[in-house]
């Protein structure tokens, strides 16, 4: 058979994280490479009774075909939080339901982007989210994180010299760095980007997991209703129901909702159900503050024993939320050779590199935290520290 | 703000059967029009046994991420379906579960089209399909079908005069048009395009609805295992949960993986766990089977009002399976105008003209049978048949 697959098939890999955590499902080992949910935190009771409820009382009707945008009081559940938490303008009518939040990005990468097309994105940037705009044959064009968010100044040589579709970013507990945006950079970064007309895609799948107590407003916040919103149940409800959605402003939404029919009609309506009931009968509050208490000790036990053990030329973000902590190595040292030596004694990290866009980063490692109990942080951390000290001596 | 949407969404239109069904929603309507699975058939009960199941015993695995090939036991499982009903020789490997098979038509338009390339489509042709491969800017080559499936000398000439990437169709009760290719057509079709090197995707949402009882092999039997088959288990389980899958030979599941992994990570793992704990549990071939019985006496009850009231200029297949009745009305008449007036007496058909890729079809419609009851059927058929006599005999 002669099958001539496609240009944009043929040069995009497969994920290297997904490739990494074959290696690493193995339970003697301790993983910090992943980003998985704390089992022990996913209410599989409260679930359980609210498939049952959706099932016995209208079971024919959530099992048959549904509307492409979604179950319409789960989108009115999703429109109300931002009218309340953040003060935006948003109602049902701007939210469609999607595959996760990773749906998203190839629903927003159908409608921008044209092979050759460039799109901006925070250097260090998201894996899945280069990975999806790679299918759409984007360029890219890094624009560096520090403390604050991405720089003001090469953003703006970005937004004066070149040519995109827009900007991609995650301004809460960013992907894979751990860092969130300033109140005072969304602020610039949101007028900058109006006053070069260049579209935000905001993802926010970390939103809720701010475990220092800040509810930050989204960059759209300050954008006059034009940002596109991304969000997640799969941090705070269930990452295998798949349940995320997309919000954007009336006319972007009507060409998301063709990609959204082209793509796979509908999202599982079954699945949307069962999340709405959930909503509907239990205090998400209450349980995003039980994740957020768990969380927030892990990333304080992880930063304590880098602290501890890690020496000082050794850099790491602090994180207030999210899942990770981005770890910067002294110039010079590997952090493959790092993951290579760890894994041989059972621990594994992230090496950086794929998350650089342009090349770099040789020197990073993205450590999650929200999988791991005390005792394997402890040792783990521990592990990498003895690690780093034997590659540091010992030549290449 | 600046949106430079991407010129594939520009030039792809929303559903037109999508657009429909919200005017046909209104339930004083007897509608025809959409391609729903009967929810009387739809086991909610066995499906809530299933649920509380796979809750109760591993709630919290079957709720958090998972691979993106799929749950290993139900792509087995589809695997082993292939290898007794039809002798395929394939195994779990060559199974990734998807949204429905929509979404399969999604993942081989991004492994395998570029701009402008040509895909072969049967004439008229699945609407679904044309939406997904638009997205990636296809070019259509039709070939018309007739009572025994594609015109070969046709298929031949456009094998020798053009470039194609692959051929798309629907052997089993063809959407729209209800048809089953012959056996001896399957063979033929398998053996031109083993030939010419031209892959196949072979849409199979049908194959297990035949109410004749007879067991058709797919036309991947006949092409030595270079086929890629999708299959759907919207209409014998649950549309709601979009469970499709794609099979295809390894190197093109390498290619799709990729693509998948792009799209949405995986496909929703707990929908994936009740669906394999309900075929574990259940008798799907008894369940099947009522399905079929069901589908076949609707088929038979419209055939039979329609050769009752129809005039003898008025054409219509008659499935042995599926779901639909294809209407051929005289030449000159107008499916369009024949909707326009059923729908202001309260009956809703489907104009044909959006199944064709280069135009025509005026004068065809589509009429689905598997979501109404004896006396709809009778009544809406009577009323179709009355109003095509008004406009008959009433100028334009």
């Amino acid at each position: 058979m002669n099958h001539r697959y496609s240009e944009r098939i043929c040069s995009t890999q497969k994920s290297f994280i997904r490739e990494i955590l074959k290696v690493t499902a193995n339970p003697e080992i301790i993983s910090f490479a992943g980003g998985l949910p704390n089992p022990n935190l996913i209410d599989d009771e409260g679930i359980q009774k609210a498939a049952a409820a959706v099932l016995k009382e209208d079971g024919k009707t959530a099992l048959q075909y549904s509307t492409t945008e979604g179950h319409p009081p789960l989108r009115e559940w999703i429109a109300e939080r931002y009218r309340t938490r953040y003060g935006l303008s948003v109602d049902a009518d701007n939210i469609l339901i999607t595959n996760g939040s990773q749906q998203c990005l190839d629903l927003v990468g159908k409608v921008y982007i044209d092979k050759g097309d460039s799109v901006i994105i925070e250097d260090p940037g998201y894996l899945g989210a280069i990975q999806s705009f790679s299918m759409f044959q984007a360029e890219f064009l890094p624009v560096p994180l520090n403390e604050e968010g991405p720089d003001m100044a090469c953003l703006k040589n970005v937004l004066d010299t070149t040519s995109a579709k827009f900007m991609y970013g995650i301004p809460n507990s960013q992907n894979p760095s751990g860092i969130s945006y300033s109140e005072s950079r969304r602020r610039d970064l949101g007028a900058i980007l109006c006053e070069y007309e260049m579209p935000f895609l905001e993802d926010d799948a970390y939103g809720e997991l701010q475990f220092d107590g800040v509810t930050r407003k989204p960059v759209s916040a300050y954008m006059d209703g034009e940002g596109i919103l991304t969000g997640s149940f799969s941090k705070i409800f269930s990452p295998g129901m798949r349940m995320g959605w997309v919000c954007a402003p009336d006319e972007v939404m009507e060409k998301i909702l063709i990609a959204k029919q082209a793509s796979d009609l509908h999202s599982n309506y079954l699945s949307q159900r069962i999340l709405s009931k959930y909503l509907d009968e239990n205090d998400i509050d209450a349980h995003i503050a039980g994740i957020n208490e768990a969380y927030g000790k892990r990333a304080g036990w992880m930063i304590a024993k880098m602290e501890e053990c890690f020496p000082d030329d050794v850099h790491f973000t602090r994180p207030t939320g999210g899942m990770f902590v981005w770890l910067t190595l002294p110039e010079g040292v590997s952090s493959t050779r790092l993951f290579d030596a760890a894994l041989e004694r059972k621990v594994a990290i992230l090496p950086g590199t794929p998350f650089y866009t342009n090349g770099g980063g040789e020197s990073t490692a993205r450590i999650n935290f929200s999988n791991s109990d005390k005792d394997e942080i402890l040792t783990g951390i521990g592990i990498v520290a003895e690690v780093l000290e034997e590659i540091r001596t010992t030549p290449q």
